[in-house]
């Protein structure tokens, strides 16, 4: 089996099958074996609220925005960073929890990254598709009302799992490895390099289909004014200040 | 092969070949197969610095503490929340990123997190073993002085890498499934629960001595007192506060 392969040809999944039923006891026998992905001191500090019922997926598919991978999947997954469990056990145990603040908060965003992609690898490998979906963020307050998620958790990203309908997408282009890998020292980016590094897929005939969409002038201009604006982010960071720990 | 078995069996190694050689071609043919991990929007808001020179490493494990498992590892790679390289493409495209606040950052962890941890499932297939160092976050600023970090780039943790010494150890415990899976519904933790859910980990015959060596009552406050402890971690807090954007 040659894993890299694999691992390079991933692609995130958004249509899923109406007739191959994914169990719960597969998708719990993944999560066990993600939850032996490394973990903060051994804390996980995380959570993740599964939610399959047929409402409750369109519910959440209303928070996402209506997107259609969340609509039709078999089951969307709520990770979350959750400093709560641990300071519930610390108050159970004759011990005050020292991460009630930022720092905790962090450890316990990065314990949840790291148990969501160890789920979809494995998912992955089980012949599931998975979509993360980033739309948490723009309505935490929504999804916690939801979820019923408490004080001191906080939700992520949901994961939108189910079989594949039809075949596996091609996967997407990523920048060139020297874009990303810094030898021995980080090496500051000039223009010439990210021109070097960019231009590929700024030739895509998809980059050029989105700037003429959105009248734009370079595929950047489309990330920046489009799809990932400074007023929505300015409105979320607010948000998350709200939910992170002092 | 069982890759639920796999996963579920992985941990984390702190002691290094000194035979077999690691060579740069497969270390980057791991990280550029990992570079197909999910990311926000395919914009790659991290980095990579990878360590290799001895005398480098020895630095770093300096920095993290004197750890065995660093000074002795193969590699070093120090992964970074990078929102730098983005914003240097708009610069160069006649656009500005709105990615320079917290809700940009906390995309760039995010994405970080998922390639890192893709790296580190495809290096453990591809039999090597890992560890995560998190002292990274214990002194911010000596990382980014040793590494040239710039501005916009937040180091978060090393990933210390080589061929085992020796066997792999036995994978350390987890909670049962029901502690960190909320089905429909997050569940509010109660002492009830909580007792049952830890009761095998304080078992453990390592629990015990941590808790003799320590002169504390519980495990809970072996982590909360000396592990972990609150005035340490509000110091991290306070260095992460200057490195994240308003």
């Amino acid at each position: 089996m040659n894993y890299k392969d694999l691992f390079a040809g991933r692609a995130s999944v958004r249509a899923f099958s109406k007739d191959k039923a994914l169990e719960d006891s597969e998708l719990d026998s993944i999560l066990l074996a993600a939850s032996h992905a490394p973990t903060t001191g051994n804390m996980q500090l995380y959570s993740v609220v599964v939610t399959r019922d047929k409402d409750a997926i369109d519910r959440l598919a209303a928070l996402h925005l209506g997107q259609p991978a969340a609509k039709g999947c078999q089951a969307a997954l709520t990770f979350c960073a959750d400093t709560r469990r641990f300071g519930a056990w610390c108050s159970a145990r004759k011990a005050k929890s020292g991460l009630d603040n930022l720092s905790g908060d962090i450890m316990a965003i990065t314990d949840a990254c790291l148990f969501a992609q160890q789920f979809v690898s494995l998912a992955e490998l089980e012949g599931l598709g998975t979509c993360y979906l980033g739309t948490v963020a723009y309505n935490l307050d929504g999804f916690c009302r939801e979820l019923d998620i408490p004080e001191g958790v906080i939700p992520l990203f949901t994961v939108v799992v189910g079989y594949p309908e039809g075949d596996i997408p091609a996967p997407s282009d990523r920048l060139p490895l020297e874009a990303i890998v810094h030898r021995g020292k980080f090496h500051d980016y000039t223009p010439e390099a990210i021109g070097g590094w960019y231009v590929a897929k700024e030739a895509l005939p998809e980059s050029a289909r989105f700037i003429d969409e959105n009248g734009k002038e370079t595929l950047a201009q489309v990330y920046a004014d489009v799809r990932y604006p400074e007023a929505q982010n300015i409105k979320i960071s607010e948000d998350f200040r709200r939910y992170l720990k002092h």
